[in-house]
């Protein structure tokens, strides 16, 4: 079974939103959004932009850099990392709800459950996934390592989300990630 | 062991709630409360009456059938079929929630985990459950398959949960379907 | 590997709240209290004091004796038990949202699913556990038994949560339970 992308296929603006106090005063080199760029580039098969940018943990800059990207810059998917833990700081889940028009509750449930498989600490993570108009936000943990197992969860799902918001048609290397699109009725 | 209901045992009133815009219209023929109704026959032992309706998938008239089902025609279980997915008509969990005394989260969370082991696409299910009064509604997907095997499930909880708001008491075809009690105190 | 606690290592201070109208009007022993602290007993091997309260299913009572044990009590951590199922009367986790500055979701999805191995209608559990300033509060059933095999799912990934929010460094027997912490960077 092959997927043939539609002809019209612009590449899909993708975001990567690094959320860290430290990375954001160039104290620390962000090493999360790379992780999610190396991963997109792996296993994305259609034509995507990456958009990447990097704000401290503060609610309101997380916000508004979500819904630029979301509604500015058209990306019909941004990828957060950082800043869902239980710390003071941490603050990436609830600027994602407070710019959602839907939560999507399983995205957090799943990255929970391969999460701890390896670590028991999992569950203090509170990461979410929410609908936006047009566009799918995900948070991810900080961790580099975190990122590509949570990712490898998920990211089946993702394309045919995206179909159902109305956004381009993503498609993936098969020998690496296998996508699930229900067949058309 | 053998359940033995009371002896005020009037039919249990179950309201299933198709929500689905062309259903609505008469565009395209119910399937999912169909097969509500035959899984409740097949799997219910006690005396039971079904309450019937389908509503578009616009938010207002959703939470009006829903309170109706709950107040007016007194159902102690309402389970909807359609409208959890994360398209933008899809409305049925937030109306859910805004009728709700209390959410109820470990449903959603089962349902996700039994559907996941079929398709990835099952995290991109919003499915949620309330208590609204003596009530509790249950939401489940759109696909005729997959309320079957939602409904193994969170089925084996469902009577006791009724008992506890105070409704009648529902038994099972116990070959087809055990449900659990805790033994009294 | 050992895990030193540091020099300052006055006990920690951990609430223990019963939520049951009965047991708070003396009519029935609590008995879910006393199993939290015998659990506290047999698994930590750092300093700590326990700090138990009971209060009737009144959500502005239990709101309030939560404040006291997180705010005047100085506890890192607040136990409760009872009051978290579908019942009326069951307010424990709307009590606990009402007061928490963050929620976290990971705890009752993994009690939830150790519960579920044992008993089917572990889907009606409510519990949630949220951070409320410097304390983490995690709701447990009001059954003995099912309190001890929720700590053992959620207890290891607990030292950690407090290191995060600041508070002391609790250590654990570990023949008895192993607590999980990241390796310093």
């Amino acid at each position: 079974m092959t997927d043939t992308p539609p002809a019209d296929s612009r590449p899909a603006r993708i975001g990567i939103l690094t959320v860290s106090d430290r990375a954001s005063r160039g104290e620390y080199e962000d090493r999360g959004g790379p992780a999610i760029i190396d991963y997109l580039g792996e296993v994305l098969s259609s034509a995507y932009e990456p958009v990447a940018r990097i704000v401290p943990d503060e609610q309101p800059l997380v916000e508004q850099a979500l819904r630029e990207l979301a509604d500015s810059e058209g990306c019909c998917l941004v990828i957060t990392t950082g800043g869902t833990g239980p710390s003071p700081r941490d603050i990436t889940p609830e600027a994602t709800e407070a710019v959602a028009d839907k939560l999507m509750p399983g995205f957090g449930e799943l990255m929970r459950k391969v999460s701890l498989e390896k670590v028991a600490t999992a569950i203090l993570s509170r990461q979410t996934a929410a609908i936006r108009g047009g566009c799918l936000i995900v948070n991810l943990p900080g961790q580099p390592r975190a990122i590509c197992e949570c990712l490898d969860a998920v990211f089946p799902a993702i394309p045919y989300c995206i179909d159902l918001i109305g956004g381009p048609y993503l498609t993936t290397n098969e020998d690496r990630l296998v996508v699930f699109r229900p067949k058309k009725k």
